[in-house]
């Protein structure tokens, strides 16, 4: 067998973006829990440093997978929110969901 | 927004087993390839040292998705092949696989 490059396999490019825990973490909550601030993900992600979850936020923005929008000027507060391109991968996250369930336990 | 324990989450344990980039393009290889040997994997997974791919292929076999197979005794000879277990991520490669290919570039 030969190897298959990343760069022409549609599915090692989409893991460039969210081939992570944290990351498909942070789209579980923005799909199940809807828009959120940086202090909610911070706090339902138990055990993410800022740093981290800035760096993935970034990533995901950067995809356009996440939007940022402020939704106060004065202080500036921004939330984030998932995009029509990120709502795509919503299966993936339904499939890891019944797999869990059927094939772990809490 | 509370917490959301990792183990009361079943999307988060499914992670707890595949959520990492090379575990998911060893899925990749095993269910678009057929069982595969160790060295044939080494090569598909451009980059990946072998005691990261050990380590991944451990935590598959633990967990069910993946059986090792002899198919010679002298030399012992493995290889590697996907379960019904691991054959129900499927749709998770389908999907990023999608994505991939709308959304992302060679």
């Amino acid at each position: 067998m030969t190897a298959r490059p990343d760069k022409y396999c549609p599915i090692a490019r989409t893991l460039e973006v969210v081939g992570e825990r944290w990351t498909l973490l942070i789209l579980r909550d923005l799909v199940l829990d809807g828009p959120r601030k940086f202090q909610d993900l911070e706090q339902s992600l138990a055990g993410i440093s800022p740093n981290t979850l800035s760096a993935r936020l970034k990533i995901l923005e950067d995809s356009g997978i996440v939007e940022r929008r402020f939704y106060s000027d004065h202080p500036p507060r921004a939330e984030y929110l998932i995009t029509p391109k990120g709502r795509e991968l919503r299966p993936v996250l339904k499939t890891l969901k019944r797999w869990g369930e059927r094939h772990t336990r809490p």
